[in-house]
C-alpha cells in the first residue's frame, strides 16, 4: 500500500490530517506538482485521472478522491470514529463536509484556478481537456467565499466544532479549505470572531501539521 | 420526519430512488421550484440554504444534501446495502459517487444554470447572492461532459454497475445525472454504447420512476 502525496496541495493534506488523527502511518510517495508530474506519462500511467491524492492498494488498484481514501481506513480502522457512529452524527458530518466542500472549497478554486497564471489552460484540478481561465469565475468565488463564511460564522457561534460535540472529518475538510483560503489571499471577512476560534482549536491539534 | 421533494431536479430525485431502493417510505412536501418557493421566507426558515431535498427531523432538526440523507436512512436500515460493507467497496463507491459528482454533474450544472435564462443572477444552486451567469462556464461545462462520458464509457466497458459488482449509490449518482445531462439537452457523445448499455439497465429497475 502506498500514498501518492503532495505537500502544500489540500487534498494530500486532507488525507494526511485524517491518518493523523487516526494514528496510522502508511508509505507515501511524493508527486511533484511544481513540475507538473501529476500530469506525467509515468504518474498517468498510475492514475489516469492526473489527481493527487490516490491511494495504490497492494493489487495495484487506485483509489482516487480523499473523501474515499479516508472511508477506506475508517472501515478498516473504526477508532476513533471521525464520520460518526449514530445515524445523526452520520448525517450531520457528511452534510457539513458537504457544504464546505460545495460552498467553501468550490469558491476557493474557483478564485485560485482562475486567477493564477500557473493553471492557465488547467482551470480544473486533474486531468482535462484544454481549459481556459475565467477571470468572472474569480469573481463569483470570491463573492461565494464571503458568503459562506458568514453563514459558517453564525454556525460556528453555537457549535464548538462543525459537526457534532466530537472533533471531525467535517472539521478537517474546514482546514483545509480555510487554510486553502487563507494561501490564496482570501481573507477571513468581517469579524469571523468564531471561525477564527475554532480555527486555533483544530490548528493547535498535533494533526494540523501533517 | 418529513422530506422537502421536488419533481423535476436531480437532487430530490437521488434521494427518492434511495429510498425506493431500500423500500423506505416516508411523508414528502412539495416544494414548487418554478415559483421560486425554495426563496421563499417560509421556506428560508426552515431550511436557510434555499435548497432541496431536506430532511426534517422530528425535533425539528434540518439534513441537508442528498447525499448526508441517503446516510442517514442507511444507517438506520443497513440493508441492503447501498454505500457497501467491505472497505473496498466502500472505497469505491464513495470515489465513483464523487468522480461523477465532480466531474459530471457539475460539468451539467455548468452549462444549465450558466445558460438558461431562468437562472439569470442565481448562477449557483442554493441561497446566495446575486450571482451572473458566465457563458464562458457553460462552454467549459460541454466539454468537461464530453471528456467525463469517455472515460466513464471507457470503465463500464468493463463494469456491470459503476463501484462493484452491485448496484450501488454510485449507480444512482449516475443515473440521476445522465437524466439531468439528457434533460439539458446535453448528449452521450461518440457512441458511448456502454453508458447506454448500463443506463437501460439502471433505469429499466422500478427505483428510476421515483
Amino acid at each position: 500500500m502506498k500514498l501518492y502525496d503532495a505537500p502544500g496541495a489540500p487534498s494530500p493534506r486532507r488525507v494526511r490530517i485524517y491518518l493523523a488523527e487516526k494514528g496510522i502511518d502508511i508509505p507515501r510517495e511524493t508527486v511533484d506538482l511544481r513540475s507538473g508530474e501529476q500530469l506525467s506519462d509515468a504518474y498517468l500511467h498510475i492514475n489516469p485521472r492526473g489527481a493527487v491524492p490516490a491511494l495504490e492498494l497492494d493489487d495495484g488498484e487506485i483509489i482516487c478522491e480523499s473523501a474515499a481514501i479516508c472511508r477506506y481506513f475508517e472501515a478498516e480502522h473504526p477508532k476513533p470514529p471521525l464520520f460518526g457512529t449514530t445515524p445523526l452524527e452520520i448525517a450531520r458530518i457528511e452534510s457539513w463536509t458537504r457544504r464546505i466542500e460545495n460552498d467553501g472549497y468550490a469558491a476557493v478554486a474557483y478564485v485560485l484556478r482562475n486567477s493564477v497564471p500557473v493553471f492557465a489552460g488547467r482551470a480544473e484540478s486533474g486531468k482535462w481537456p484544454h481549459l481556459p481561465q475565467i477571470p468572472e469565475l474569480a469573481t463569483r468565488g470570491g463573492i461565494m467565499w464571503s458568503a459562506f463564511i458568514e453563514a459558517f460564522d453564525d454556525h460556528l457561534a453555537e457549535h464548538a466544532w462543525v459537526a457534532n460535540d466530537a472533533y471531525s472529518f467535517a472539521d478537517i475538510t474546514a482546514l483545509v479549505t480555510v487554510d486553502f483560503a487563507l494561501r490564496a489571499k482570501l481573507e477571513l471577512p468581517g469579524d469571523a470572531a468564531h471561525v477564527r476560534r475554532w480555527h486555533a482549536e483544530a490548528s493547535a491539534r498535533p494533526s494540523a501539521a501533517a
